[in-house]
């Protein structure tokens, strides 16, 4: 959502070379702010208006555009300028950025680069995508721990400038194991002549770098940290993830998580943005899994055409009976899918669970269970015909209470399930769970209506 | 999910009184790891626990504890004491926990605390829950403009204890007002004899107290900011949102967002922990609503009850359509939904939508279309008894495409519809859609019927 208001002014600054203003706009408001603005340049007014900020600058309000902006940029632009943008970007930007590049484009990039970046590029990029490494950055602060916090400030100043962030530290032996954490609050506390060792704290939490991205996500969140130290399998410091990568590890999982519940494949590009093509195959993909599974809808109810030939107002009761399958099954879905995303329920909690929802499932279709009564039993005569009304509202009333269990238990046991196979169980959500109901609510409505009509 | 090995060692701990290694547990461990051993402890134990580590220390620790044990923990302690922790207690944590408490007992509790504490409670508790002013702290950093950074960085030592944090330090003229902004980065790079005037930045992004609570959330998360400074109506700073506070704020509306996809009616309580009456009720309440709305199935297929008479094979396609209806429609919705949540689009796109999903819901509707015809050719003929083999396949086809239209732009335009009536977007989510498209479903499909089979 950019400012068209100041779209004009900008593009005027541009024009005339109003290299004052622009310096102003590029160097003086926040990037996040400035990559905003742009939002309606041309790629090559864009590269303009950068021209006029510090080097650095440039990297930062480049990593706040948008990844089709910053794709288009790169098409836009010469080598040599756009591989020193790179090594002035951070690590984790950077590496997100060549991810989502043209494998060609990117490998013609990295050779431009410094060697040490080129080696940090190499690392990040062979993290797999969802790892705590994919996300990491690898400049973070450190000290030594016999260093006393006089000295500690002076060598933190140094690497103030090229550092994601210099309030949290990690204190490294020589051979880089993670020995203790310090907060730049700490020192500033201290007394100048006291020791780092003295200060750190030595209980350190990190993730390593090939746990889940969200398993990181949980911790920071957990323990309210600004960064995370990385590790790998030997306790070497190799990178840390910090607050505002966590934020957008859990917007994009909120995203997915949504996604998955509504029956799509993840679309991670912005909804007005994405390319036609790959969104249809993402909905189409998924529509046509659940439309030929409901397919069996048509078998199992054509399996009964003889219940249908001697009650006809039987027919006009599926779609009730079925959906009520459906929404206790989303709903039962929803709220363990949510519940083990939150860590508030495990694979072994699944009998607790079980007869939770078993207790739940009986309550909630016999709510619905009188409901569907009351409804049948006022059918007009005409549409009844030959069939008993009481029956028939007795048949109505089992069948939606039975079905309302049996969603219930689907719904609440499927999660668990498919993550105990080791699936994610976000797709066992609502889409999946109502199609298999909508199928098995079938059979259970004619079994109990035959027992008692027929 | 606490550390069930420990607690045995923490029970002994507790039994023998073994005063320095409940020290080292308390004091020395984070205080979310010391919330976490706790979990299995009983109320005194826990009171017992706590007391071996130092006051502020206390408070830490308490505010880890899940709402519920908070609770029990306050009804279980003198208010004495209870008052001196709460005092202890950051401001956003102790207006958490008061707003929680019976309103008699936390009445009993604001009286003992401190008057310039007692303000401070009454103030935050005035902000409606969901705004900013809510999740705010009130404990934050500042400085004035025209001190040299020198001292600046003594006045922040001094500031440092009870302060959330003191990386991010606001400027403030006598009044209060709102000048600038400066990062305890910039003042550690900077010459100490510097101002913080110059020091500054001017472009301040905050919020007013009174916004929403996901805006505030939304802006930090744009701008990668450690906190958000929160203003009034005349710029005068009341207080900051921190980091880990927007984390809180943004998995508390996932999981808003998802039980509104899933039918729920929100649960704030750990699945296992909440009451089963509240559960029943916001699950039952949804569940009855959409159970209501689907009785309209009945009226609408038994309107239809000459034509399943002439072809009883009508019927057995009925689940079919209008779960087409349903999943095309929560797709639509899933993905408008979540666009409007993540600022992708807002009311005044509502054209290009529209636009866009009529091309969508098009080629979507084609392909499902196809697979249903495919099916419907192949109907034995002893199901399809009198009906034309083909003809009823174009049936099939043409209303299977035309409800997958019909719940694309449902889907598509109520989440759109209800953000314009100032209801929550999130509503118009799967269950409401798929219950409205099962209904209108039927109708499209037994008009395509009539118009080619009757």
């Amino acid at each position: 959502m950019y400012n068209a208001l100041l779209l004009p002014d900008l593009r005027e600054m541009l024009d005339t070379d109003d290299a004052e203003s622009l310096k102003a706009v590029s160097a003086e408001l926040h990037p996040a702010t400035v990559a905003d603005f742009s939002e309606g340049l041309s790629v090559e007014e864009t590269w303009k208006l950068l021209s006029y900020a510090p080097f650095e600058r440039q990297a930062e309000i480049f990593s706040f555009f948008p990844f089709d902006k910053q794709i288009e940029m790169v098409d836009g632009v010469g080598r040599d300028r756009m591989s020193k943008l790179l090594e002035a970007m951070s690590p984790d930007d950077r590496v997100d950025l060549l991810k989502r590049l043209d494998p060609e484009v990117a490998e013609s990039l990295i050779p431009l680069v410094t060697r040490a970046e080129r080696q940090d590029i190499r690392t990040l990029l062979s993290f797999p995508e969802g790892s705590a490494g994919s996300v990491m950055t690898t400049e973070y602060a450190t000290l030594p721990e016999d260093v006393a916090v006089g000295d500690a400030v002076t060598l933190l100043r140094q690497q103030a400038p090229s550092r994601e962030t210099i309030y949290s530290i990690y204190v490294l032996d020589e051979a880089r194991h993670l020995l203790g954490f310090v907060s730049l609050r700490d020192l500033i506390l201290a007394k100048a002549t006291a020791r780092v060792a003295d200060l750190m704290h030595r209980e350190v939490i990190s993730v390593r770098a090939d746990e889940d991205q969200e398993e990181a996500a949980r911790e920071l969140a957990k323990y309210d940290f600004l960064a995370l130290p990385v590790v790998n399998d030997q306790n070497q410091l190799v990178g840390i993830i910090t607050h505002d990568d966590v934020i957008d590890v859990m917007i994009e999982e909120a995203t997915e998580d949504a996604q998955k519940m509504g029956g799509v494949m993840p679309i991670t590009e912005d909804y007005l943005e994405a390319s036609f093509l790959t969104v249809w195959r993402k909905r189409a993909g998924w529509l046509s899994c659940l439309f030929v599974a409901e397919l069996f809808t048509f078998t199992a109810f054509s399996h009964f055409d003889d219940a249908i030939h001697q009650v006809i107002a039987l027919a006009f009761f599926v779609p009730l009976c079925i959906s009520t399958g459906g929404n206790s099954g989303s709903q039962a879905a929803t709220l363990i899918t949510r519940a083990i995303a939150l860590g508030q329920v495990s694979l072994a909690d699944w009998w607790r669970v079980l007869r939770h929802e078993i207790t739940m499932g009986l309550v909630l279709g016999l709510t619905l269970g009188l409901i569907g009564f009351a409804r049948a039993a006022l059918t007009p005569a005409s549409v009844l015909e030959n069939a008993n009304r009481w029956v028939m509202a007795l048949v109505i009333a089992q069948s939606v209470a039975a079905i309302c269990l049996w969603g219930t238990l689907v719904g609440s046991m499927l999660p668990l399930v498919f993550k105990r196979l080791g699936f994610d169980p976000g797709y066992a959500s609502s889409p999946f769970v109502a199609t298999f109901v909508d199928v098995t609510g079938i059979v259970i409505y004619f079994s109990i209506a035959k027992a008692f009509l027929l």
